[in-house]
């Protein structure tokens, strides 16, 4: 009995809803750890996970798998974009996930449940030695499958690739070293400068139920869809978009300083409004979600740093604000209180740093992880260049590699190269937002309004929609005409800083 | 290549434990779906749960199922007594699937949610003519499948032993004639009663934070541990038993009348007390979890009115009542406080009824399901049987089929031999309280000293750590020594209720 395309298509469609399925799932699981699950819960919801992570694993790879593939992939022209788009997604998972040996990629998984619970003994420590061996590992590791799959240029790009699809060495190369040059001088000019924001009004008693009922408000402020959302408290904040109906924010409330989870809040809601905004053709695909992590990051930095750090947007908002706080702003002017929540300082742990010296931190680790894939040094050597470029770039050193080389979770899952992600995002954001003024030219006069649904529309039409339809790059293409360029990111810090702390124009 | 009976009995538990896992997450689903899901994540959700559920379906059916029982069914002195019980449960559930064809079952879960969405309009227009076409359907699918099942005895006990193994339309039809004797004049007694107690002071401003403070305390003082569980609220409260490290339970404030938090908190925990105390061996199998709906509603009900509704666990917790109120209870002496939380009335909604008159409700549904299976009569006379059994037993006569038979959601999803467990859980009770009595004569010192860990310890040893180890006949048997007996249920209720509205001793 022969089956025709459109059967094929039919069958392949349910077969993906299926794995949506699985992956829904599991995103409800993580959700729930990180949000409340009872701490003895733990160990029998591993199981779960595991045992939907392995199903989800085996369809990825199965023989049914391979026949879609084989059997749709000639016939691209009669199916549907939607069916090409998933396919080429679903090709990419099947090739990579069957180049590497069942046995070396159970180990792999092992290594790195290890290494994780290693690396938190070893950062509390402040003792690379602990976390060394594993790291040798897992870099190891990595170097191995990057051979299984294959480089094109720098074997680093294959890993590059898995998070930023289309975003080499090459291009990070270019925009890091413009970056470096214009961002090292203009963060050795602030430090320099007289003119720095008064913040002694920050760190004062702020309750966590306050600033709940203000992080709720604000949320509906920028757009968030409550019918298809809720807020929650995690320890580590993070958005997750089960479906579009069904994008969770959650944040973190510190009662001495109410900067973290208020502009928390609006960085995951950036993130959530992408993931609401998805087209909902591309519902039960694994199309439907953002397309790269440095275009997702793009949209919670856009709100974080273009919405909820804007003078109009606290021109509109700081009564809002001083109504839910407890006396604290009530002899603070809005400028300063938009000058303080603008203040740029080097510092030695990313997560606490702010806009202005962000990407530098970024920078480090992309340097460290390209030479380690190069070869060009050794896992050991890593407390000292890790030290040496901080001092470099930052002018500070850290002290022991708790706040040096282990700070970050990331390399102990082997996340190599999804660093860069995190200053892409900055790029794309600004060169986003340099285009968004050609179309929304009264930009400030919306968000002093609270106008902002024609933001909101303008990033659903040119990037929310398209999920994972379009590659990041080609998303930066279309709506700016032009590659990444990072001089609009450069602009931006250059004139905001400048003004904040009274600086020579350059 | 063959294979040994300890190769297959640990094939067997891989087996099994995967299709627990796929149960932990819907279960998880569930929860969420009823505690804040958003509400435009449910069409998605719902995909998730079809193809979740279906697969479990397949995996309880599939020739791999009937192989392992195939295989090890010969076996059985050689294996583990878990492995022995979960082959019987897989077995029972392989051959229940097995014998209703497949695409009769499809129909019937159509049917079922269009039932449900009839009956939601029907109820609210009190109009049983929508739903009796679809109820006629329900009724007319079960004993198809009870045909299919086959039966022993009354076609109806097939239906009973789904919810009840061992419980037999005989069983019930003895315990159910002595409670109608017994109750029946009770009911009529305390009607004409002077003596009735004051409950106006319930009917206060008792703000929603603080009852929710409030019952977190209570569940903690019955022994409820939040290291495996969390309290939440939700339209229908219910516990939920993922795994006996994470136990939730749920409930719902009224602030013109605490009663239904603090009661249904407790009553949840009743039921959470005996998911999270199972024994761990039994993790990852079918049997985790109560053994029956019957022994179930017995935990919560024990809780709820020997614990909740006892003058000794308010001795001890009338003065935290009070601290977490606004005043209300400030000039109401304890006794009488306790009085009115034991006031009985007849009434004619089920779920919103008292202690004394709920197995009434339950005698009514019992013997109109009993009647259906039997061809007595037919799904167009229930709405005059309903109000017939009403007065004649309650002696009130709804005067809508909104507040009569089109009441509960049970019969629209199909649920027929659900109902008969409710009364069985308040017998178990009355008959498992009368035990422990002999092993713990000090049982009032213990409520009113906040002892309550040998009670606890008491119902662990002897119903919760068993799961599905042992049947609920079996559980009565073995710890009270004679089969159910409704004696104790009606000693309780008369001395209780006798005392309350001061009656003549009969």
């Amino acid at each position: 009995m022969t089956i025709t395309v459109a059967q094929l298509e039919k069958e392949f469609l349910t077969y993906v809803n299926k794995m949506t399925a699985y992956n829904e799932a599991l995103g409800l699981i993580y959700w729930d750890l990180r949000t409340g699950a009872p701490k003895k819960a733990v160990d029998q919801r591993s199981q779960v996970i595991g045992t939907l992570s392995s199903e989800l694993f085996d369809l990825s790879t199965s023989d049914e798998m391979a026949s879609f593939v084989a059997g749709l992939s000639p016939h691209k022209a009669e199916l549907d974009e939607v069916t090409v788009k998933t396919l080429e997604e679903c090709q990419k998972e099947y090739e990579r996930n069957k180049k590497i040996p069942a046995d070396e990629y159970r180990e792999y998984v092992i290594l790195q449940s290890r290494a994780e619970s290693v690396w938190e003994e070893a950062r509390e420590k402040s003792d690379f030695s602990l976390f060394q061996p594993f790291l040798e590992k897992l870099v190891e590791t990595n170097k191995r499958f990057v051979n299984y799959w294959g480089y094109k240029g720098d074997p680093y790009n294959t890993l590059l690739d898995s998070y930023e699809p289309g975003v080499t060495v090459e291009v990070l190369d270019r925009v890091f070293g413009q970056v470096r040059e214009a961002i090292v001088p203009l963060v050795k000019q602030i430090q320099e400068s007289p003119h720095k924001p008064d913040t002694s009004f920050i760190y004062k008693h702020f309750p966590n139920d306050a600033q709940k009922k203000f992080s709720l408000k604000i949320l509906e402020e920028i757009g968030y869809d409550f019918e298809a959302g809720r807020l929650d408290e995690a320890v580590h904040p993070f958005a997750t978009g089960l479906n579009p109906g069904d994008v969770r924010v959650t944040t973190r409330y510190d009662e001495e300083d109410f900067r973290g989870a208020i502009f928390g809040t609006i960085h995951e809601g950036g993130h959530a409004l992408y993931e609401q905004n998805v087209s909902e053709k591309l519902v039960g695909t694994p199309l439907c979600s953002g397309t790269s992590m440095g275009i997702h990051e793009s949209q919670s930095l856009f709100y974080e740093n273009f919405v909820g750090r804007h003078p109009s947007f606290w021109a509109r908002h700081y009564g809002l604000l001083k109504e839910h706080s407890t006396g604290q702003f009530d002899d603070v002017p809005v400028e300063q209180f938009v000058r303080a929540i603008n203040e740029s300082k080097p510092s030695l742990i990313r997560v606490e740093s702010d806009e202005l010296t962000y990407p530098l931190h970024v920078m480090v680790r992309y340097e460290i992880e390209k030479g380690l894939f190069n070869n060009e040094f050794e896992v050991e050597d890593l407390p000292r260049i890790w030290n040496d470029k901080y001092e470099e770039y930052l002018g500070v050193r850290p002290e022991n590699d708790g706040e040096g080389v282990l700070q970050d979770v990331h390399w102990s899952s082997g996340a190599f190269g999804y660093f860069p992600s995190y200053a892409l995002g900055y790029m794309y954001a600004a060169q986003l937002k340099h285009s968004m003024l050609k179309d929304l030219p009264n930009y400030d006069e919306l968000l002093s309004t609270g106008d902002v649904e024609p933001i909101k529309q303008w990033l659903t039409e040119r990037v929310h929609q398209f999920g994972k339809m379009k590659k990041p790059l080609e998303i930066i293409q279309d709506t700016t005409g032009e590659g990444l360029n990072a001089q609009y990111l450069i602009d931006y810090l250059t004139d905001k800083y400048s003004e904040i702390y009274s600086l020579e124009h350059v």
